[in-house]
């Protein structure tokens, strides 16, 4: 069990400036995307840092889903600009660029250097970063909890990450004030993100049930379902189930607000010693296969799929499917949404909850919906089944043919 | 939301050479007790760290309850040894010796420049100390999880500690094999102090009804209830409801005692954000100011009251006391230990939970037992009073008449 230290509340971002003394930084570079300085967020932010005597550069360029290209502008500007610590304000991609900025500006390199094997080298850094506060201002990834940066490698047609244990920040700010802006389709997705990092990681194999590596140094970060791990994401499940409707349907709800914020880094804890499997291996290639929708709500700059979305379309069928693996805990993960006892549930009752949520908040109807039909379902299981590292997770063994099966059965999830 | 991070399991011990290499120890100050040494814990220890070519040298007399005068002979061994990093095979007492032995080898001083003010000097360390890895072997204090040192004043009747972020470890081994050999007697006063600490964090006022204060740095270690304090604190009273019977009356019982384990520094980390309040303040007085009473199943060398008893025999008057400030909290602390939804609950039912259960597992029965009558309820009174450091955490205010009532109600709680 291992967590970022993270200081919850409203208000808690206006401690920016002490907590970036307290890390001992004296030249930041701040990253941001444009949407939050539009806000009025970053400008904020970056005063309240100068005002304790701080240099702040600001890195306005975060994109969302961004590539290898993307990440290696921001990481150029990081190794040039001589800076002591880094500042991340925005949603898990700014968060996730500073993340690499930092690793780049530490220890130099590429970044294929670092990206997970076989896409990447795979390359560990050889010690700690500088120093990072994390400022996110959705409530999806939790990024300011984990130890992994996402990225898009367009040309393999793949979305994959770097992954250690020195990305994760140092501390996270958790001001459910700054979401208060937050449209109702980020809101979604991302809320529906917290919800699958929560369920997955709740119904991931059970660290106890997995082979003991031969040292330490082989333990995966991601170790199955364990008793701490479950805490954090029990409690997620809970607040997705009981606040995420309220969240979408008013956005100056600030309880329900605060509530999914904290329960994205609550989940993302929880991912973060668990670990994700069957949803967020066909994530991967949902997003990164075709590039053809453009999500409402978000800037129309590019098409691409919303992380959060893209996990929740195949969320019905994956649970469907590894239901008799352990169908006890499955009903508890519907108990915990439906913030209720249910009497004599199957393995439809986990599906049917998530699909009256994803109804009642606007999520796409599936896989269909997001550009893909009957034909792509081969190229989405190749790319699906080279997430391994998730698919160890699943609580029973995941063949092609399974995956297949889950994806024709998540082309519309209703009519 | 702050966590020393924890491997948790069985055979998590077998893995601290890893850990102690990883954290760069080279030479080593080990602590450790009598008790635990002829366990054979402590030798294993040594010679899993030694395999890794470390050197190793140990400190073998932490005294149950230690004193500055204690705590003094191994930080002067500290202070003389040259060692880069220490590690603690025991209870509280163990962890907490090593705690302040780091302390004085890092920054020099001596023990009462740190003491809390007014008893001692209140110094702060200025930079963090050399690595510590805790290795606990009791299921109680949750040491391994927290920021301060507890120790005895005898010269001025007086429990206080040292308390500063720079003394969490930096990495805990919770490992419920270390834990079989414990007494039953051990077991019960270390599962009542876990289950004091959760109800007493849950049960406390909440972080957003108390005065913000004008800088981040005068804000105290505990900030009162707040919902990531709740989970912590729920699951380990959850945990303390199921498994404490059975932990004392079948040590050899690897699912409670791993239960108990993993609870004690669930509820470590939810105290040490919540933070204690009445129960641990007439603790302190009740255990410092007579040293007449000799525990059964505890070393024979010193008579005095263990901690996780001199908390619980307060703790049914306590709650009794709070319980109009917050009802429906009072009732979800008495719920979670009953494992049960509890019909028309009132503020007698947490008290009776927490009797049954001392009667259970063998408590004294109150203050009485303990070698005290009520001619000393004025002393008692005034030692408590002291504490306004935990009292400030009291769901309502707490003056000298309501703790002498508290203790009076505290003499027998039952027949």
């Amino acid at each position: 069990m291992e967590a970022t230290p993270i200081k919850y509340g409203r208000g808690a971002a206006e401690e920016v400036g002490w907590e970036v003394r307290r890390l001992r930084m004296n030249r930041v570079m701040l990253v941001s995307d444009p949407g939050v300085i539009e806000a009025g967020i970053t400008g904020r932010i970056v005063e309240l840092i100068e005002a304790e005597g701080v240099e702040v550069e600001v890195w306005d360029r975060s994109r969302v889903e961004p590539t290898a290209d993307s990440l290696q502008a921001a990481a150029d500007f990081a190794r040039d600009g001589e800076f002591d610590g880094f500042v991340a304000v925005g949603g898990g991609t700014s968060i996730d660029t500073a993340k690499v900025s930092d690793l780049i500006a530490t220890h130099g390199g590429e970044i294929m250097d670092y990206v997970n094997a076989p896409v990447g080298d795979g390359k560990k850094p050889p010690s700690p970063l500088k120093p990072l506060l994390a400022v996110p201002t959705t409530a999806g990834t939790g990024a300011e909890a984990t130890t992994v940066a996402i990225l898009d490698i367009p040309e393999q047609k793949v979305k994959t990450g770097i992954s250690h244990q020195y990305l994760r920040p140092d501390r996270g700010l958790v001001d459910p004030l700054l979401t208060m802006s937050m449209p109702p389709e980020v809101t979604s997705s991302c809320g529906l993100d917290v919800v699958c990092h929560a369920a997955e990681s709740y119904l991931s194999k059970p660290y106890d049930a997995r082979p003991k590596p031969d040292s330490p140094d082989d333990r995966p970060p991601y170790q199955g379902a364990n008793p701490i791990a479950d805490m954090w994401s029990g409690k997620a499940l809970e607040f997705g189930g009981k606040y995420l409707r309220r969240a979408v349907k008013d956005g100056g709800d600030v309880e329900a607000r605060g509530a999914m914020m904290l329960g994205a880094s609550l989940a993302g804890v929880g991912f973060g010693s668990a670990g994700v499997h069957i949803p967020h291996a066909c994530a991967y290639p949902i997003a990164g296969l075709k590039h053809e929708w453009q999500p409402p709500g978000y800037p129309d700059d590019h098409p691409f799929v919303p992380h959060g979305w893209s996990v929740i379309v195949t969320a019905p069928a994956a649970f469907r499917f590894t239901y008799d693996a352990m169908p006890e805990r499955h009903d508890e993960v519907a108990e915990l949404l439906a913030g209720e006892k249910i009497e004599k549930p199957d393995e439809n009752t986990l599906p049917e909850i998530l699909i009256s949520l994803m109804k009642d908040i606007g999520a796409p109807s599936g896989v269909r919906e997001l550009g893909y039909t009957e034909d792509d379902i081969d190229a989405l299981v190749e790319g699906a089944m080279k997430q391994q590292r998730l698919l160890v997770g699943s609580p029973k063994d995941v063949t092609e043919e399974d995956l297949a099966n889950i994806l024709r059965e998540s082309m519309e999830n209703w009519r």
